[in-house]
């Protein structure tokens, strides 16, 4: 993971924020991008909440995509999103602020592992995200 | 499944819905409700987009997850989401009319399991997920 | 679905099976080959029970894996399993006869997703298997 | 995690392999047992390979499922699993030797959520299990 993959991922990831609408709208911010990683978070409004008061699995999980696909594309490889799975282990609230840090598991040339965890802020994770993606071979940037 | 469990079902689902502002930002409307089943559509904005012009996966799931809420709980034993996962078989775009239909696969006393298929206005299946809860046997009205 | 891809998903499937030890082990007989489909069954033996006296989820798994394996490759395009999941529905037991049978769900050019059904002798569906397939283009036979 | 709770775990997965036949057919050996956590070897013979000549995939997921089993039972709570996954990440062959070692993701009252990794004998991850089980209350021994 040298300085100059780096800074492409950097790039790929602005220009990809840039016109990711539901990222903005969500109002995630980039806290650190590498190859094959990033760290990103945000805040939870209260329009975000379910039936049940809590906040919306969709939600977290879009935190969560956002993060992995931020990760899995940023070598200029564009990748879809083939199987993702979510596990919700702490009820999230109104005002908390998520975490989401992607591991990398697998990076092959066709396919990638990728596994993000979500934290608040009292450090305690709140979801665990799980996701395959395929690797088309077309650049994004 | 008989007419009045499939009353209750309704009353559920509408008193969840009430307080359910991410659903109502979603734009998410309840075709049919009956017990252990919900049938919910919504028109993708242009708001819900990623950065690389297609709909952001986690729309699709947010509407899955919402079905997976509407019918799971609809006996009125609060049921909380453990494990779900998605898979994307195509892309969604700005405008596409999106429809979530629950099949109830298992209805066990402690968890649950469903299949979520979302289809749009082609009739073509866009995503499949599939959820497990686990049953508090808490009432929600 | 023509005779002509019915009969060469039959060669494909004789000669994975003539080298599989493992589903030879099993005792899996093959009930029906389709392009994309097939159905197989085994009867269960006491050396395939876990430590609670119930038939080890490995078992199961391992069935619906070969049913996998068996739909997946056999329009002879090589093709190696992704991501996979099973949801366990019901308490096998030692004579039990199980069958697995196939529904493709999305034949892609690069990847694919089936679901496979395992159901027992009384026709109660004692787990659900979900896999991914990434299709390397190679040919088997 | 103290000496006790430890000792107990230990007679748990003691009990739980001496009947658990198909866990000893795959020569599957304790390396370490503490509460919430196991880790397990066995060594790939020649009868568990699949059609295509590399060991199945039901291999990997069987041992992954014992090491699920020892550890979220061991604290004498019978547990049964509801929703597994794996994702193969690498060809496992004849005479490889596989270490299962289990992170305990969440211990709840009701469930449980654990990750597995498989590794080869050059310390390479082959496999990632992820698996939810459903605590009954009731003990094992």
């Amino acid at each position: 993971m040298n300085t100059e993959n780096n800074e492409l991922a950097k790039s790929v990831v602005n220009e990809v924020l840039k016109n990711d609408l539901f990222s903005q709208w969500l109002g995630i911010k980039i806290l650190e991008i590498r190859e094959g990683y990033c760290r990103i978070e945000m805040t939870v409004r209260s329009e975000m909440i379910n039936g049940l008061g809590i906040v919306h699995g969709g939600i977290c999980f879009s935190l969560a995509d956002s993060a992995f696909a931020f990760a899995c594309n940023n070598r200029n490889n564009l990748s879809v999103a083939l199987d993702t799975s979510i596990n919700f282990l702490k009820a999230v609230h109104v005002a908390d602020t998520l975490t989401a840090e992607v591991r990398e598991i697998h990076n092959g040339r066709s396919t990638g592992l990728y596994q993000i965890s979500i934290t608040n802020q009292q450090k305690e994770t709140v979801a665990l995200f799980k996701g395959t993606c395929f690797r088309t071979g077309k650049k994004i940037i």
